[in-house]
């Protein structure tokens, strides 16, 4: 739970400094859903024009919540919209009872913003199965409503923190047309994290303009080499949102513009990485490049499956440069390999080539790279030109630790 | 390493005793492949007319003597066939030096046995990526052929042992046709344990005869409920071979008979459940009972998603009756579940039912059921008649210790 853990060593060392977004407005609150004085509540508010485009977990047991969200996206938005989060209860596996707390709370939210209740987006995360107290969530809405502000994002990336031991943001700026507009994002996210997406929440604004149809292509498109390439532990929750909202509040319509994508594409990047980074006990970010492939689908079924292998993740956390563990989870994927085609290298260095330990490799140039923070894992499968990049950490006394005695 | 770490506290009380199967015979030796003070190889010969069957790991990067083995199932059983076992060094993923070893060991049992050199299967298990010193095997071979005795199964499984913390047997008798026939089989393995079979290496004699592509028929279909419905960390090794081989000594034909299949299939189930019981870390035995799904096989994706899920595992070992992540774990799967028709139990718990928690359900009752060391969770989904059971072991720190620090 946010803050009774030491803060992940592989950490940014601060929280960015995040643009402000014109056309969107923030506030927290402390309900006391279930953590004690700490702000565990945010509401951002919408101007009329936002675009808003989503994608969700693709868990069969999908929580209220995502079930809600879903529903309103093709809603129009000339009618500005909301977006409210509790952390410490999911609202997830609670039958009837969850439907009802989204209707309670999203009615409550277009009351005390004027927001029409079929934009107003909501997210729960934290323990899941047990009811959601949303009288408690309810009690706040007017003094988050009073207490919106632009500058409130920070705090909002607080607000929705459960296991995380620090609040992510990311951002971006681009030129166009002469005109400056600016993209900030903030994540939650520390376990249950793999594709597609697992406990997290994403929320990332601009105050471009975006067509909302283009946008959540976009959005899909750019999910897919992100918050889809990344794993800490194979699990994916039954609540993950990420919703991007467009305000349109710099008079810019950035739709199919290439640098506004190649920027989006960067900030959800950066936040995905911060999301492995505080994996549950991470002490190795992790990159996996694997080309080479059949096809880049292939590619990326090697490359998570090297990256949610227990024997390659146990082996990174001790240091031990076990590239024939690489063999195995290459082997066991399912997808094309070739055992007499395979390289494998540590960093820079080579370590086998052709399905053989390369001549030039040597031990200790390959535990040399294990000491490093920040380890990359090159795969070559000699069969074609398909390439994908994943990124994990690795697998920890402090994982078990964490999850042995947590309830989540 | 066999002996360095403690007896799981799953083992059972003692190996137990075998019927001696009359067609084979058995004899070990230390070679220093690797281990040193121990029996590190086991050569078994077995009658002419022996049917063999076999089915091996699924991996892209199969190690030699698995692709050597597949080669021979076929091939003709008038002139016996032999078995060589050495554990320390897998010949996995060396190139060509690889076939070259298995040439080698396969012309040296040849000529000390004198079974044809198209009937001596071999597997090899333990460190990836060395090359075999077939040498030290070969040397020992005329020693292994002249110590021959029907009486060596008890020796032979203790010599195939690597991280295995006891050696693992399991036996049964059948009356066909007034005369009893003798089924004894051995196994190593422990971690590296998922379908398709994992670093397991299984040999199963009788003294049966049986047809022998009617044994291959059986063989597979005894395996998909036993080997491949178990799993200690989803990690699949180059390695996994089974091999049946069925001498006809005892002078009754069983093919087809369905109380030798029933007999086999409790064999098979019993050194399945052995090989759990050791798995890496384990201190609770799990098995997991899915019924209600749409058909058997999506029974066993949602059983096999339970199984392997992290967060369960950790649950598990932390004695957390979190069933949160079990239906976290049934919403991953990729197979059909509607989150409101769904029941979970532990032990005769009923923990939740129709997408909420039951009524009669008091977290003592769970935790209750969590601190036995064996662990049932039934699952229905409420959809068909699909059913699915598989047996996994819960996830804990000594996992982490023996895979972060043994070079496998």
């Amino acid at each position: 739970m946010g803050g009774s853990l030491p803060v992940s060593p592989l950490a940014p060392e601060s929280f960015p400094k995040l643009p402000v977004i014109k056309g969107v407005t923030f506030a927290t609150a402390a309900s006391g859903v279930k953590y004690k004085d700490r702000d565990d509540v945010m509401l951002a508010v919408l101007q009329p024009g936002t675009a808003v485009a989503g994608v969700f977990t693709t868990s069969k047991t999908r929580a209220a919540p995502v079930l809600d969200c879903q529903a309103k996206l093709g809603e129009p938005s000339d009618q500005g919209a909301a977006i409210l989060v509790n952390s410490g209860n999911a609202n997830a596996f609670t039958g009837h009872y969850g439907q009802a707390s989204v209707e309670e709370i999203t009615a409550a939210v277009s009351q005390a913003t004027h927001v029409p209740q079929n934009r107003v987006f909501t997210s729960s995360t934290g323990v899941i199965g047990e009811p959601l107290p949303h009288d408690k969530i309810t009690a706040q809405l007017e003094a988050l409503a009073q207490a919106q502000s632009p500058f409130g994002i920070e705090a909002a990336a607080g607000a929705i923190m459960t296991t995380d031991t620090f609040a992510k943001g990311a951002e971006a700026t681009v030129e166009i047309a002469g005109k400056t507009v600016s993209i900030a994002g903030i994540a939650k996210g520390s376990g249950m994290i793999a594709p597609d997406m697992a406990t997290m929440l994403v929320y990332i604004f601009t105050d471009a303009a975006y067509d909302q149809f283009a946008l959540q292509d976009m959005l899909a498109r750019l999910t897919d080499k992100t918050f889809n390439s990344i794993t800490v532990d194979s699990d994916t929750s039954t609540s993950d949102s990420l919703l991007v909202a467009a305000t349109g509040a710099a008079g810019v319509d950035a739709t199919d513009n290439e640098s506004f994508e190649r920027a989006l594409h960067v900030v959800m990047k950066k936040l995905a990485h911060q999301v492995v980074r505080d994996g549950e006990g991470a002490t190795k970010f992790v990159e996996i490049r694997v080309t080479g492939a059949v096809s880049d689908a292939e590619a990326k079924v090697h490359g998570m499956s090297v990256a949610n292998s227990p024997l390659v993740k146990t082996a990174i956390a001790g240091e031990d440069p076990n590239w024939g563990r690489v063999v195995m989870a290459i082997g066991k994927s399912g997808a094309e390999a070739d055992r007499d085609l395979l390289s494998i290298s540590f960093g820079e260095v080579l370590v086998a080539e052709k399905g053989w330990v390369s001549d030039n490799y040597r031990e200790e140039l390959g535990a040399a790279e294990m000491k490093k923070a920040e380890i990359l894992i090159s795969i070559d499968l000699g069969l074609g030109s398909g390439t994908s990049t994943v990124w994990t950490c690795d697998l920890t006394h402090q994982y078990i630790s964490i999850n042995a005695d947590y309830r989540s």
